[in-house]
């Protein structure tokens, strides 16, 4: 089977239909329409073999993060992720990885109703690049550089499983049940489309946890020109790390990446309005901190102390 | 350097102002505006090193082939390329490289007026992943799948340099001007977006010569439903093919890829239209041979005798 005969057989068939796709895979381009009164926003990963992930992870683990790892980025703009075109390099072809892989990725992409419209198949060492896009009603994306002085710091969800996951995995003593929770936090991410809406009515910034909160809070801040104050018990840290790490549970909570919770921030003025709509949603989101003038991250803790909080992150060249 | 200087440093600030850029680099995705009436289209390309191009090519020549054959991918759908994204893997950070690169891709764009919105950078074997976005009237983009019984098979241009450059650039006796021309076609492919007035005016379908002229015309013919006829001595083969390699002159025209001409047909109708406008915008194309109702691809040579074509071209998995 040569590029050709794989596109056809495990990508073309199986995308999804959606009216705004003119046409998808088998041309020199796909071509969509972008509804009226929307943005287009446009997001590209690259995951590589031996530095995103091993090996030794299934085709279709790696199909599946890829999947939302991207889509997490439309989350992180509130926009609506739309279409997806996948730049699949292999060193060959194996039918059944690539049945694995596109199985996945189909499964992955329906979850959010996006389409596959198009790609590249190539020969090399195993990567992918994925570019999302997705819409947002003209001017209602969410940038990192909203927040306000004032702000209140939102996490949605509970933070440090999936770098526990990395430092931990290979540990005794964990249980089936706990090994399966942080391999899931680690090569299941869950993007958070389900609190677009919301941002979209109360979010000034937001971004999401690929890198940790304190480097992603960084972004927000050095974007926005201020800085933030964390409430250094309000983190909300994976019950896991309390029991298996309590010494460095706090900062792999804050320091590890890809949780791909949402980082946000909004007026102050908002906190009740918001928790009542998140609260008949069904959803728990966790105010960590505000936006303040001066620049930089710091902590203060239960006793009202000021502490330096260093801000770490995966970085590829350093 | 970590990877948000060497984004800020190479590939932020250069980046083209466009008015439809809502905002680009620096976020968790770029946002742009699709003018009403108008379609998205969305192609993307992998280059991947000791695949499509060899560790001794320079930084500028990578950066500049990518982003010419990713746009040859806009004129072959007659669209106007606006945008793109590049995801960018190395293996190491080496400054001059990246500043050769980057100097070299923000002219690329810039001789089209693209925009570099957005990507990725991450460390791995060296590879690059363009998308590019272009526009089309609605309903305007030409597709492989449009060709009709009757019509003209037309080629843009002198096919052969690039295939030739991959066979005979290390050998002895070429002229240095010589070398010059074929190392031009194979790693300074020219979009052929001059044609695209034309193209929406008159093309049924279209295709770029990535994959060399028989395979690509192939491509059409398979995705319209017909075949075709090509008259073997109206076949525009570049003259160093003659000059040097006149046993295998036709079969490298035909068969070799990079070329990055277009192959489209027209009604037979407007041949006399199109040449009086090919003429006025001081450009040659050249008519090949004739879309038939037969499946297949054949040859019709000097004499009338009928010879078959073999479809070939380069596939990374065979």
């Amino acid at each position: 089977m040569n590029e050709f005969g794989i596109i056809d057989h495990f990508f073309k068939k199986s995308s999804l239909n959606r009216e705004d796709v003119i046409f998808g895979i088998g041309d020199d381009a796909a071509c969509v329409q972008v509804p009226q009164g929307q943005q287009l926003l446009i997001s590209t990963d690259t995951l590589v073999s031996g530095v995103h992930f091993l090996d030794s992870h299934s085709a279709s683990d790696i199909a599946w993060r890829a999947v939302m790892v991207n889509i997490s980025d439309m989350a992180a703009m509130a926009a609506t992720p739309c279409w997806t075109t996948l730049a699949l390099t292999t060193p060959e072809f194996d039918q059944s990885w690539f049945a694995h892989f596109s199985q996945s990725l189909q499964a992955a992409l329906g979850q959010f109703g996006v389409a596959l419209i198009g790609g590249d198949t190539t020969r090399g060492p195993l990567a992918l690049t994925l570019t999302v896009f997705g819409t947002a009603p003209d001017g209602k994306a969410i940038r990192r550089s909203g927040a306000k002085v004032g702000d209140i710091i939102w996490v949605s969800g509970l933070l440090g499983a999936a770098a526990l996951a990395v430092t931990f995995l290979n540990k005794e003593g964990l249980e089936p049940a706990e090994r399966a929770i942080l391999m899931d936090a680690l090569m299941r991410p869950k993007p958070r489309t389900d609190l677009t809406p919301l941002l979209r009515q109360y979010a000034h910034a937001a971004i999401d946890i690929s890198d940790g909160l304190t480097a992603d809070l960084n972004h927000i801040c050095e974007a926005s020109g201020v800085g933030a104050c964390l409430q250094l018990n309000a983190i909300p840290i994976h019950p896991l790390l309390k029991k298996y790490c309590s010494d460095r549970g706090f900062d792999l909570a804050v320091g590890g990446g890809d949780d791909y919770e949402l980082c946000f921030t909004c007026s102050p003025d908002n906190t009740h309005a918001m928790l009542t709509e998140l609260n008949a949603m069904g959803l728990t989101c966790y105010p960590v901190g505000t936006i303040e003038e001066k620049p930089g991250l710091r902590g203060i803790d239960e006793q009202g102390k000021i502490h330096e909080v260093r801000v770490c992150g995966y970085s590829h060249f350093q």
